[in-house]
């Protein structure tokens, strides 16, 4: 199962090309990740940033068609793997049945120093059933 | 031989973790293309983009070690493949010694209704010394 | 009546001092324009920019408090004048019953070539009801 | 006598008109501020904000005439008053002799609760010359 978000292109995601400028899309992305953590994990980054943070260690993505102004993209997100300290994720974007973008990410959970440290329960319980993801 | 440029992390590019916020990484990578299409191959962004584009159709980074507000970040850009109408480049950021992040991207050429062309003779011309990369 | 649209403040809106930086908030008031072009008006931003553009000529905010990653924000907005070719808004933001913002900008109806014209009459007709303001 | 700071109209500032997009003026703005802190008061925003921030109060500007990409912009900064723990600037952009745009804005300085503080004694000197502004 995948978690989905959608996301209307908008006049202040676009370039001269009036098509969508790539690093709005990692916006976007950045904006769905933190939803999942609200929705389905329970714990909101507003909450998780008082104390951590979850920065992203690498990513890689395929722009496979470009998006105008005004499109309706669906995001589908996936988390593929919970390490101790991480969390693998795959991601696609589409809009009706056309792909425009995918790719996959990896998350790192660190303490105040910046220094990796065990996703606590709640991130290990919500992944427990397999609801959002393959582990 | 590699294309060099700076940029200091200010206010802008920093999220509460008071770390640069990985999205501002990739409009920084975007200008500093910009600035290489404009110093080294003598084809500013500008001139292209009034009939034409250049987007990016691939991406993929490697963040090492978060950048704080106030680094002095070097970004070097090289060229290492130059095919009929795209363009692979390799990158990479350091503060002083310590590398930051590095990647690799995938440019497409393409003309008024999006379609891929081959890259104009001043952008071939400026690849044929291998100056700025390895073909 | 006002024009309302509600905003999560997300961690992409946060500088290092953990509130809204506050450029962030002039995106947020495009896009707050640009779903009122959309929803009350009927003519959607990526109808309008196909051949004509609506830049904001001016625009005056007092930040009165800040607002913290997680703040659900309500921006209202009203139209309180109709010119010929330009839009005078009157908007502000509040979390719960606390002002964050308020101000007031005046967007201009240009044509290709950047030269202000008169609003079409899909404007004028959703404006006649004074339903969105006090025109 | 003001402060200056060039910024060439990069790609990223631009949206679908193929003008500067409102919001990035006001990026191009921070950062001429932070580099006024930097330069000319000798107090760089990655220090001040270690323990205090410096908030925008309030601001407004007029856009009298867009800007394409590749225009190179003039900033022009002026401290026109310098209160207990308030900064009111002036400013303008300029492209050649052609204006661009001009406003006002106040900043204030504020501990770590987000309370107003005054300004340390290296502001004040700073300004005590009278250098960079009228007071």
């Amino acid at each position: 199962m995948q978690f989905a978000c959608r996301q209307k292109v908008l006049f202040r995601h676009c370039d001269p090309a009036g098509i969508v400028f790539y690093p709005r899309y990692f916006e976007m992305l950045n904006d769905c990740v933190e939803t999942f953590f609200d929705e389905c994990i329970g714990w909101p980054f507003e909450t998780v940033h008082k104390e951590a943070a979850v920065p992203t260690a690498s990513i890689s993505v395929d722009f496979t068609t470009p998006s105008h102004h005004g499109d309706l993209l669906e995001f589908n997100l996936m988390v593929v793997r919970l390490g101790t300290a991480s969390m693998a994720l795959e991601f696609r974007a589409t809009c009706g049945e056309e792909l425009r973008l995918k790719g996959g990410s990896t998350l790192v959970y660190v303490g105040p120093g910046g220094r990796p440290q065990p996703w606590p329960r709640t991130v290990r319980d919500a992944m427990a059933d397999k609801k959002w993801g393959t582990q």
